[in-house]
């Protein structure tokens, strides 16, 4: 094949990076994309309820998958629902290929008053706000479509971050040569030379060491290099200690592992004190925020660490522009093999959700839930986690082997979590995601429980009915009419959606809890589990967040 | 009282300005904020599940109620959400507030690393966004916040589009003067010489005619001035025809309305020689479209036409700026008195949905559909249509007295109607809803029907099952994947929903429907009908609408 056209060489490009399906709704101005598109072996076609909610489903596929996702949307009504979607992807380094079909060339040079748009001739619009969100755009033009694919292509590749594609009608059709096919993209390498002066200085830095502690976040995930990680911590003289987006990146009861690190609110002291305390401090592909740092309350100095973040590396003040992490991380697992550190000192084990003092028939609150979790969570799991009550509760969980966690603690918009259990499950059909999720979180984007069954997906939902927005109940007016939510028929929802189905409970004490955990069990039936609890009450760590957020607003407000 | 807060500076205004609801979701960098709107009189909170559902609400209560509506979104994960509804309100001339919650000025000032963000300290990037879909907007401060308010609230009411207004957490509690709030705010008032002029024009322009034709679009709605217009279409030889966004602005069944014109596509070719043959056409509101002009078929010219805008008059190629359409239209009327022109020929009034020929029992088609709502539709509805089959059946028929059409025939985004007929119905409680919307729009936005029950509003619901997106359909590849939906079980959504006193029914013939409308007579009692269609079936309008789409898609395709 010598030719083919702009849609085509696009979906041909996704299938090679492994973006296998295609979330998004149809619209007039996509239809000869998606016609295109849909021609090549290995583009499924994974339709959602609407665009934010594609966006979300792309991003988990992409997250869980360690690899680009994609969604296709329409011109202006269709892509902009899907913004604060692609938002959260950048935020948190997810490459996610947002594609717009766009009316003809035709209509866009005479500025035609056309449907979806605002009837005054400016097309550049919507791509103008889809710069603020990505990190590389481009309008097809046929000419240059192909050259235009790989290099936008190329930047989610070499930054995890999303991209922006808009492509005319006409140009979905237009013939393209397909020669550049024969040769899969991939992202940039690292500059030789500065691998080497890296080695050097890095080899001078850990010379005077007796180990290192790493800190890993979730680029790491993102440039699915966890194996490399995996391969550092099983030698002498390495401890592991994660952010909360790279939760579970080492099996947590691996000696090595420290658990979750999030400063002042960092579960386990020692936890704490290994990673403020490191001699060797080693930050790799991490982010610095709010919640990765317990608000600001981290005593390690990132300015003297080591950090391999994704495009560099840097040994206290010095930056090597051109280390990749891919690279860095190789290096580093050498010099520390070379090193043979002697074995760390042994370290409490990362915590695992004790059980709380209250009896089987009590009325549930968090203790209880996640201790019933934490003995039930079976290993090859997706545990996803909704901002809120389920993700901060979610990061004290000791995770059983071979499971991860999804969720979104830079970004943290709440509805993400239901639709990115699509994308995660289709991304990783040998794990079970077990969804947990609060009741005003879920009304955001409750549609895609249908989706999820209708493509043989069978989770465990605990939706935790706690009456409203018990995360902002927590940091201020509690009673404020803004924080109740329309009460819905939880257990009906799932048939309303057309998954009749699903087994359905609700329960209301640890003992109900554990029973319908253990009815769960088969992982060819989905479970939706609404889990009653108090509107006030929380798990220990977002507790903690929510006094730091409310303490900050009545300071502000003083102020 | 001397001095206020941000926040209930900013509420004031609104109630003054009749945005009495709030539309929205809480969020950490908002609660401030909205704990001080809402400490004022006449502003009352009605949270919706999800923000772009916000902004559809808001839109629907503004239009509905011809006054201004606010919505109130946190920062970045809000209100990224509501962008697309906002830019539905820019394409259509609705004056929307939206609100953002913003971290404080310290934290902006800092550029912290906090949640809700890219982690690199630009806080100015989601204004950047919203300037491309408002027409004014503002970041408080304290120092200025009063006059900033009005400044931008003015913006709203001089042009009827939305504006943006970030609020950190901080000044949403400062202090600021509370005297301006006893002046209210007023929209900008014609220059009395440029209307003095274009009144001698227009009478030397009317001077030689016997009689005009007026085209009405969506704008005088948004103005508020259909009684203005009533009147010019009682005087002798006034007719009226409509664009589709302001169909039924005068009642269908008055002698002077020629019911809506659209090009070659009206339905009646008398409405459509009417419009196309007038010596003396005024366009008044009008916005010129791919839909309103009937794929650019009109055949007048609106070049030699006189125009009356919203910020200013045309008379052929004269322009007079500042002629604001709250003045030009006084004065049109006040010359066609004084003309007295002779009464109009009597035309053939605007068609009504005829009777098909097919059996009661038959399987229900849209003909049967259209047929069976024009004989049942009440005097005193909303009908609210969504784009697709429901508006393109919707501008057929002939709507009872008092009644008016909501729909989105620019912006055409699906899922726009069921949250604005939340909006709607708020502002307007006067008028029951009646809203026909498709199966796979309402998957976009379903939430809402809980959070309408919850308001005590009983619309009627016609959901048009056809099986996955129609319209798409019509246009091309009606086989695609991609045109598929996940199918509901419809009648359990509203029960799902939190709303088991709807009454739910499905029907498949016109009998069936003719019963359940019957029994949806009960104002009382909101009725949920599924009417189940064939998935390739459509109404006259659409079906002509579809063809053109599909044609053009074509011929771009094979240029």
């Amino acid at each position: 094949m010598t030719e083919t056209t702009v849609g085509a060489y696009l979906a041909t490009r996704l299938a090679q990076l492994g973006a296998h399906h295609l979330f998004g709704l149809p619209g007039d101005y996509n239809l000869n994309l998606l016609d295109e598109m849909l021609t090549v072996d290995g583009i499924r076609w994974t339709g959602t309820a609407n665009e934010l909610n594609a966006a979300y489903a792309a991003d988990g596929y992409a997250r869980t998958g360690r690899r680009p996702a994609a969604l296709v949307t329409t011109y202006g009504v269709g892509e902009l629902s899907a913004l604060n979607g692609i938002a959260g992807s950048y935020a948190e380094d997810v490459p996610v290929v947002h594609i717009a079909g766009m009316p003809s060339r035709a209509a866009i040079q005479a500025g035609a008053p056309i449907h979806h748009t605002f009837l005054d001739g400016d097309f550049g619009r919507f791509q103008r706000m889809s710069r603020e969100v990505t990190a590389a755009q481009a309008i097809l033009e046929p000419h240059t479509a192909a050259d235009e694919i790989d290099r936008v292509l190329r930047v989610a590749l070499d930054t995890s971050k999303p991209v922006y594609l808009g492509v005319p009608l006409d140009v979905a059709r237009a013939a393209v040569p397909a020669d550049a096919l024969r040769q899969p993209l991939r992202s940039s390498e690292s500059e030789p030379t500065a691998v080497e002066e890296f080695r050097a200085a890095l080899e001078a830095r850990l010379g005077r060491e007796t180990g290192i502690c790493l800190l890993a976040g979730h680029r790491v995930h993102r440039r699915g290099l966890e194996p490399v990680v995996a391969g550092l911590a099983a030698l002498p003289g390495v401890r592991l200690a994660t952010q909360p987006g790279a939760k579970a990146m080492l099996d947590e009861d691996h000696p090595a592992s420290l658990g979750t690190y999030t400063g002042a609110t960092t579960q386990s002291p020692s936890t704490r004190d290994a990673v403020d305390q490191a001699s060797a401090l080693v930050m790799v592909g991490t982010v610095q925020s709010d919640f990765t740092t317990g608000f600001f309350t981290h005593r390690y100095d990132p300015a003297t660490a080591v950090e391999l973040a994704i495009d560099h590396a840097r040994i206290g003040r010095a930056i090597y522009p051109g280390v990749r992490l891919e690279d860095s991380l190789p290096v580093l697992a050498e010099l520390v093999e070379r090193h043979a550190f002697p074995d760390a000192e042994a370290v409490t084990p990362a915590g695992a959700v004790a059980a709380p003092a209250g009896e089987l028939d009590d009325p549930l609150d968090h203790a209880g839930l996640w201790a019933e979790l934490q003995a039930w969570i079976p290993p090859a799991t997706t545990v996803v986690a909704e901002a809120g009550t389920a993700y901060y509760g979610a990061l004290d969980l000791r995770l059983s082997p071979e499971s991860d966690l999804l969720g979104q603690p830079v970004w943290g918009s709440i509805g993400y979590t239901l639709p990115a259990t699509l994308g995660a499950a289709l991304a990783q059909p040998n794990r079970r995601p077990v969804l947990i999720i609060g009741d005003g979180s879920a009304q955001l984007t409750i549609q895609e429980l249908g989706t999820i069954d209708a493509h043989g997906i069978r989770p465990v939902i605990l939706l935790l009915n706690n009456n409203g927005y018990t995360v902002e109940r927590l940091i201020q007016s509690p009673e404020a009419a803004y924080q109740d939510i329309t009460p819905w028929d939880w257990t009906r929802i799932p048939a309303a959606l057309g998954a009749p189905k699903v087994e359905t409970s609700t329960v209301h004490t640890p003992r109900e809890l554990r029973s319908a955990l253990e009815n769960a069990a088969d992982p060819h039936r989905a479970a939706f589990i609404e889990v009653v609890l108090p509107p006030l009450n929380a798990p220990r760590l977002l507790a903690e967040i929510a006094r730091g957020l409310g303490e900050a607003n009545a300071a502000a407000g003083r102020g």
